[in-house]
């Protein structure tokens, strides 16, 4: 196996490869990441083309698509015949531009993955590994890539796939860190500490399930009954938190945000309906409803 | 006791004072919401003041504080020596001056409080609902508050306590929400259907506590190593969010604002701290960091 790119999650995925007895070549554009991997027993290639010289299965873990792209365009020879499985979070223009850059290059086979979880999961179970593309190549390689651990799904041969689960499921990640952070910060004020803040919160996060099965369902469905609970009062509950965040100074451009969005749906008539209406307005952004 | 208000929370916390055996007059601005409460045996009021006339413990639940003066305040003398809780969503100012209200009023006792659950856990034990305000008022009206379910906590006398961590936990509550309503609709841009985009969300559901609490320490500790994840590589996990929405036409204005807190964190320097440095980046909004 050949690793390129040993930023935290490439070293994750090279120790998880090596403990699992793979003979494992690595490099990275910058040097001094690979000393604790080498003393593993991995291999420092001291170019990429080296090290992609080295194994038939290269994996690529970097920044972005456009680092990718700086690693892999000036090797495309060095590629040819070999499998890619590329895990660096993208879009899913990106995946298919890559596979068609693959095809371009004679790359023996493209897989186009997505790491959903921390690196701390990696070769463990609580791994979530997504893959998209061509079932044989997927198939091929299976045992070797579940040495990253956990959950791997193959989530069929459309490449962009795995891209389009994880922009999905990191626009909840990331909304909801954003918020977490936020919340932090409202709670400093406030004195309660983080600690405290957190466990507290961690009670909140046990309720979210059921209300996005409902959410889902109303949105599958497309009636949004606000009999439980409306947007009127959802929009009032926001604009407290911005109320007590402004009082304390701090931004609150998040937050406005998303009351944006629910005050537009409200003026457009839905204030009596449900906060799944607001999948609606989000689909309508330019062209106001109403 | 006394419930003022039937929207779905007034509702729902009558149905199970009823259910729970202890005699309720009702009370709601406007009419037709009380049919289902009488025939359960509720006693419904003509007026605000004839409600409050019916009870020594009064509880109150509308839209927010400006609906609870809207309807208290022309009741001054009514309340008298009557037991004020307080149910309505706020902030921890608009609790303050309520009991500084209820002071001048020669209210019996004033509590402050906030449900964090939704109506459908109300009676049940899933609800969870804070108190904060005088222990000795809290302490002799315990039992009755039990029978709206679940865990009941008192945060303490000050009466702005169960408002700060309302809109604390509701910062992270309506924030999650505005990134899974965002997540829908570019799910199904994706094609990827609501209860599909669900059933694998909640998988990254279940990973957020342990990230909670890694970042909670180092908000504690105020140091933000970025050794398995930084601020550089969230931003790109937030562009490519953006680009993908963008690509599809839709809102990304919630997304947009949280990256920006980021990249502003990124250009003063922080770039290869975690995540957890934002909580500083929020709280300086208005001084530019750098
Ligand atoms: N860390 C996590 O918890 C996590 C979780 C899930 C998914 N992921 C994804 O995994 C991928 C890698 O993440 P990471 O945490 O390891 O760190 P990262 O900061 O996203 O990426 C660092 C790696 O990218 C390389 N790189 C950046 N720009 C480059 C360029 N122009 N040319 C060549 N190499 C370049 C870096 O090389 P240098 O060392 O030379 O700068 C380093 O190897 C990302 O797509 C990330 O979204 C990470
Ligand atoms: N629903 C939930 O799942 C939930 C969960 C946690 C906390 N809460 C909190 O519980 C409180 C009540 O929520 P809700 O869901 O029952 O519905 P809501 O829509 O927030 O409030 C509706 C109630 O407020 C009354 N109201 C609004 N403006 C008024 C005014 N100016 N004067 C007098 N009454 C006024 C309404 O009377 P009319 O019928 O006459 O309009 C109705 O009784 C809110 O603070 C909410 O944040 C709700």
């Amino acid at each position: 196996m050949t690793v390129l790119g040993l930023g935290p999650m490439g070293r994750a995925l090279t120790h998880a490869l090596l403990r699992a007895g793979h003979p494992t070549t690595v490099w990275n554009r910058t040097a001094g990441k690979a000393d604790t991997l080498t003393a593993q027993g991995a291999v420092l290639a001291k170019t990429a083309a080296e090290a992609v010289a080295a194994s038939p299965l290269i994996i690529i873990c970097v920044l972005d698509y456009d680092a990718v792209r700086a690693i892999l365009d000036p090797l495309g020879g060095h590629m040819k015949g070999r499998i890619l499985v590329n895990l660096t979070t993208g879009t899913p223009e990106r995946a298919r531009q890559m596979a068609e850059w693959a095809a371009e290059n004679n790359i023996g086979g493209y897989l186009d993955g997505a790491i959903m979880t921390p690196t701390t999961t990696i070769g463990h179970n609580s791994a979530i590994i997504h893959y998209s593309g061509p079932e044989d190549i997927y198939m091929a390689h299976k045992d070797t890539l579940s040495s990253l651990g956990g959950t791997a799904v193959h989530l069929g041969t459309d490449i962009g796939r795995a891209a389009a689960y994880d922009v999905v499921l990191l626009d909840i990640f990331w909304t909801f860190m954003s918020g977490y952070i936020h919340a932090l910060a409202l709670a400093k004020a406030e004195n309660i500490d983080a600690r405290e803040l957190a466990s507290h919160a961690q009670g909140i996060i046990g309720i979210l399930p059921d209300i996005m099965s409902a959410i889902a369902d109303q949105v599958d469905e497309e009636c949004y009954p606000g009999d439980e609970s409306n947007l009127v009062s959802a929009a009032a509950g926001m604009e407290h938190i911005i109320q007590a965040a402004l009082a304390h100074g701090l931004d609150t451009s998040v937050l406005a945000s998303a009351n944006a969005i629910a005050r537009r749906a409200i003026n457009a008539g839905y204030g009596t309906d449900s906060y799944a209406r607001l999948v609606e307005t989000t689909r309508h952004s330019a062209v106001r409803p109403g």
